[in-house]
């Protein structure tokens, strides 16, 4: 790659990106949604481009579409179509997409179709599941920018594995999704494609890193999207959008060859994971790429098929209500409370959990990603020019640690994770603990200040759930009490921040979390609580 | 700590351990067999501190010890003190002790047997069998010098998880024994308490790093040892004496709060497994430990209790016949030879097995021990003014590699790994690879070169056994073909160490390895060569 100038780059990628819609699937400025216009879910319905029956199709849960096309009742060239359209649309009010892969999407689903009708049998569970992948998976003849300039017009050779199993499943690929440069920010925006916005109020943030995904799910122009969460990636955008995903464990589902902005970094690893709009979507994903055996594929792989939990009638849980760090804004707090107080009318054993541990966890996560001195994103920004961006000032500032340095954070890091463990053993047969996912319901673009409530987990590579609590933002109610006392600078800008209006019907989210290697365990939980509380 | 002289020190530590040996078991230097004897196997017979009694206990296996406590045909207290007598007599002999817990071992052996005489039951599994642990694993009020002179009289406050789950199964700890500095030497040498030696020849090392271990069991002054294995530090000490143990994956067995001397070094996992004289003893371990749910006390351990392996009638294994970087010695080499024509007959299916990627793994495995410059080495080595070991002149001159290079380093590893793993899938039906532990059968002290044998597995993290073979050294049949070929400079010095007269006598072990987190697999498939070679 010749040195070139990262806007030209930026401009180029962008114009292919849009070239790469069919042009009847085009909207004019003229017939978009103002730029004004905050909420744009009903766009879809209302640009004139699906048919009722394709509209029926993308409203559709992953789970009845494949059950449809299994019984022959939808063709996978009409489901692929469907959201095909409705991701173009949901791309040019939110700007979620990176890469469009609409042509081999379909193809693909012929020959599906084809297969179909030959055999009466399906390729596998996911047969004909469309499915949105994070711009870091690779897929052969893409691009995977992973935000930055220089990588976006440079396609892969590489086929990530989780690619090629959910192929072997059935699934049919046709986007790639928006991140923030080297998937670090917690909102997606990047000086290559700019900033995906959240469908429900485009004032906020679809979160971070995988914030494309969140936003094109909750547009409805994917049914089921794969994402990464390495400090609550996962989490934090899925929350923001008030859709559902698990951060696994390290070593459940495959993670080889997906690009990275920190490559090779190991300190705290980077996980992949489904996010979708049910627990029971979620694990149409979970099951079967546990039961597909990955780990004769993927190195890091742990050979542990999806098994089965058992959940106690009375499940004990225990309640983070704050972090010490940053308290939840009203909203988040309002719905903590809600779910708590149902729970407990439901039976379940509740008790206070307290932060021992967080703040020393997220100072450990600031040095392990910098650790480098910020090097391995420098090298990929140079040869364009382009230039770190602000979210980034940790990396452009940081210096090489060293690796005696790094070992004795790696060392702390372990005698953390055995106090949480030890901690949890005590709290004699805690099965999980219920917190927020992020201080907000969704903070305002170039709000998002801290991953506190979700990174803790990822350094304790605990298996982790978000889910909303059919609970939404509320003005009237979701204010600061007028003895709002901050933890400190932090916090006190985070209800400088809020603003009751924007976040006025917004879904609120929480977060549940078992211990490492507990994902059956917590999808399971997830779906209980939520049963239990709507 | 003050600064004290390290040879001071170490003299100290020396007088200490030979103290707590009880003066009636202490062998005047004319009642000990002549240094120019070199095999003392039999000593502890002829010694005379023995009773007949107590020699029968101690040439039982581990399987057949916990039986008879169980059934109430011994009490734990004459199996503790006959074990005690004769680590204390192979100790005079072999130098593999580093710490004796005599006193503690009984005063534990006598409350079991109450408990026995009480209730009629055994603690557990493990009821009353006495337990030898390799240095580093931390017992409260002993130290762990882990070699170094430096740690050498500082007693723990912490122990070792491991530590707690063997005693909670009913075990005994009685003695830790002798490892190398750092314990990344692979001979059983420091600078603290000198050098091991094998008890079959004592001009042959014992190996390392858990060669206290492998020269104790093989002395019968212990039933079943615990080792740890960063490099073969497990599978080469068993070679070198002839005795079985496995190296398990990362995160079956509880590590936390074993003592390294490269503490928060993660690139390579250290792990601990079992040593013993029979796969059943091994077993005792591996089945009891796994179970015992280790992963809420460790965090690091995988919640995977042991599972049953199904082996297939003709098992398809890969013969490493040699790694393109070190020649077998020619016993290894007819050992290998005659184990496959054995095999072969017996109906497995035998494939040759390339060792394509070993000798990147192995410059891997050098740059990631000495990545922090030797720094935790030698801030260990300093307060005492100790000399590096001419054997980890490696250490000595490493310079930091920095975090950045670090990450590129495991990248590549990871990239190694996945290749490993594909050419293992496309070898259809692939069961293990049979090779070589270590080049040698035994070599003389100082002589042993190359880790390169093992090391490669712990690059890939694989299951792996080491066990003896039923054949011994011969020095008319073993000895280098007339047009042997070095592979390298190293090679032709192991060919000029090697004397045919010192192994004359001495087990030939092989390396059996299955792919990660196959422990069960593997060990089962031990047992079945073994039986089948026998």
């Amino acid at each position: 790659m010749t040195s070139q100038d990262w806007q030209d780059i930026s401009k180029k990628a962008q114009d292919k990106l849009y070239e790469s819609i069919p042009s009847e699937w085009r909207i004019s400025k003229d017939k978009l949604p103002p730029a004004a216009q905050k909420d744009v879910t009903d766009f879809p319905a209302k640009s004139g481009i699906l048919t009722e029956a394709e509209l029926a199709i993308t409203d559709s849960y992953a789970t009845e579409i494949v059950k449809r096309i299994a019984a022959g009742e939808w063709k996978v060239e009409d489901v692929t179509r469907a959201f095909c359209k409705r991701a173009a649309i949901a791309h040019q009010v939110v700007n979620c997409l990176t890469v469009i892969m609409f042509e081999e999407g379909i193809a693909h689903a012929k020959k599906l179709d084809e297969w179909f009708a030959k055999t009466g049998k399906t390729v596998g569970p996911l047969h004909g599941l469309p499915v949105s992948l994070k711009d870091n998976f690779n897929v052969p003849n893409f691009p995977s920018s992973v935000g930055f300039t220089s990588w976006a017009l440079e396609p892969m050779e590489e086929e990530s594995t989780i690619v090629g199993i959910l192929r072997d499943l059935g699934a049919v690929a046709y986007v790639k999704t928006n991140v923030p440069t080297a998937m670090m920010i917690a909102e997606s925006v990047n000086n290559c494609y700019g900033r995906t916005v959240s469908p429900q109020n485009r004032n906020l943030t679809s979160g971070g890193s995988s914030g494309g995904e969140s936003a094109l799910i909750a547009m409805r122009g994917s049914p089921l999207g794969v994402g990464t969460d390495i400090g609550g990636s996962l989490r934090i955008p899925a929350a923001c959008t008030g859709i559902y995903t698990l951060r696994p464990s390290y070593g459940r589902f495959p993670h080889f060859d997906a690009r990275s902005g920190l490559a090779g970094q190991e300190s705290i690893g980077s996980v992949h994971g489904p996010m979708a709009r049910s627990v029971a979507d979620l694990r149409l994903f979970t099951d079967n790429v546990a039961n597909a055996g990955p780990w004769f594929k993927d190195p890091k792989c742990i050979p542990m098929p999806w098994r089965q939990a058992e959940l106690k009638s009375k499940p004990k849980i225990g309640v983070l209500w704050d972090n010490g760090m940053i308290t939840p804004t009203p909203p988040v707090k309002r719905a903590l409370k809600t779910v708590v107080d149902k729970l407990r009318t439901k039976g379940y054993v509740i008790v206070d959990w307290p932060a021992d541990g967080h703040a020393e966890a997220m100072e450990l996560m600031g040095k392990f990603f910098t650790a480098d001195g910020g090097k391995s994103v420098r090298e990929i920004l140079e040869p364009v020019g382009e230039p770190f961006r602000p979210e980034m000032k940790s990396y452009e500032t940081a210096n090489d640690l060293g690796v005696y340095d790094l070992w004795q954070l790696q060392k702390q890091r372990t005698a953390l994770q055995k106090k949480y463990l030890d901690r949890w053993a005590a709290c004699d047969g805690l099965d999980a603990i219920l917190g927020p996912t992020t201080p907000y319901a969704a903070p305002k673009n170039g709000d998002f200040k801290s991953v506190s409530y979700t990174g803790v987990f990822n350094i304790l590579d605990y298996s982790a759930t978000s889910f909303p609590t059919g609970l939404y933002g509320d003005r009237d109610q979701d204010t600061y009490p007028s003895d709002f006392k901050a933890f400190g600078e932090l916090d006190e800008t985070t209800k400088q921040d809020y603003d009751a209006n924007e976040i006025h019907g917004i879904p609120i989210s929480l977060q549940l979390t078992a211990r490492r290697l507990e994902d059956e365990k917590i999808m399971e939980l997830t779906a209980r609580v939520c049963n239990d509380i709507a």
